[in-house]
């Protein structure tokens, strides 16, 4: 998506050669305008699917979850990290290893909002080592919903995500790939730059 | 908000005299096309502020907010609960008690994204004792940024938050206000249902 990559080169900053700062316009500020059109980029991507639900984990996967949603028509499920007092549905649950923080969380999701009638479209911010998505795939395979792909804003293309979660069969759609952080410049993958 | 109050009548879940439960349309699964009225109601009551930057803090009040920043066309920032890696710039923060936890959080606001040149709306899902709203208000305050207005989706106006927040000076809207939650019944305030 070229207005994404654009972006990255304007707001970004490479913090190290694994880390990509984008606080600017996706994570702790976001861009409204941009969102939408992501958004609206993921759903002409999976149209075809059969979407019924949406889901992320909460707080950066929400924004562009929120705008595919809509223009997929369906609701969205944000998994928790943290339960609140009102879930009181019973509860799926999954252990995702932070490669960042190097400890394991758990993410939540009650019964009530998914179950085998659903096909449900992960979203999320990253895509690096893929942890979070997998645990997306358990709780959706623990509920019986089938998943019919994973829409990824920014995709670190020289981690080992994409291959773990292609090896699960999964269709994985990325916004914007990056094929190198190396020398603090960004360097997407190039059939990206072609295809949009 | 009449679309909002036909939605809690229907789909919520009074759990007890103090809790209302939301989790199916606004805080575990969302539901895209009611955040959007939601954003439009919002941008349409504060339009003539000056807005400059929408505010709120993660988790269940990113959807709200960005359809509100899309409507009002300006950025939302997003209050970090907990600061990741990529935070690197001087954060202005603030102490929030928690009611419902008993312990107080600490919310985080990157300097780099809020100034003295902004006019900010603050966005929430819920407002009950009113700390959130007053911790926000302090970021603003301590950036310089001027606070032009609280938007709230669910306001228990049985808890103190309204009049500590009006005690600020602070222009207040909710798109639903509750009365009382007794007898596992909504009974909303009546000036709300006659406005909306």
């Amino acid at each position: 998506m070229k207005l994404l990559e654009e972006r990255i080169v304007q707001d970004g900053r490479v913090l190290s050669e694994g880390v990509l700062k984008v606080d600017q316009f996706l994570n702790h500020q976001i861009d409204p305008a941009l969102m939408q059109a992501m958004g609206e980029d993921f759903a002409n991507y999976f149209e075809q699917k059969g979407i019924t639900k949406v889901i992320t984990i909460e707080a950066s996967g929400i924004a562009p979850a929120v705008f595919t949603g809509l223009s997929l028509d369906v609701p969205v499920v944000v998994a928790k990290k943290n339960v609140g007092i009102t879930m009181t549905d019973e509860l799926a649950a999954a252990d995702v290893y932070s490669f960042t923080k190097q400890q394991n969380y758990t993410i939540s999701v009650s019964k009530s909002v998914l179950s085998k009638n659903d096909t449900v479209l992960i979203i999320d911010d990253f895509l690096a080592n893929g942890q979070a998505a997998l645990g997306l795939m358990s709780i959706c395979q623990q509920l019986g919903a089938a998943v019919a792909g994973i829409g990824i804003v920014i995709e670190k293309s020289f981690q080992t995500g994409r291959s773990l979660l292609e090896e699960q069969g999964a269709d994985i759609y990325s916004l914007a790939r990056i094929r190198s952080l190396e020398n603090r410049q960004v360097e997407f993958v190039e059939e990206n730059l072609s295809q949009h």
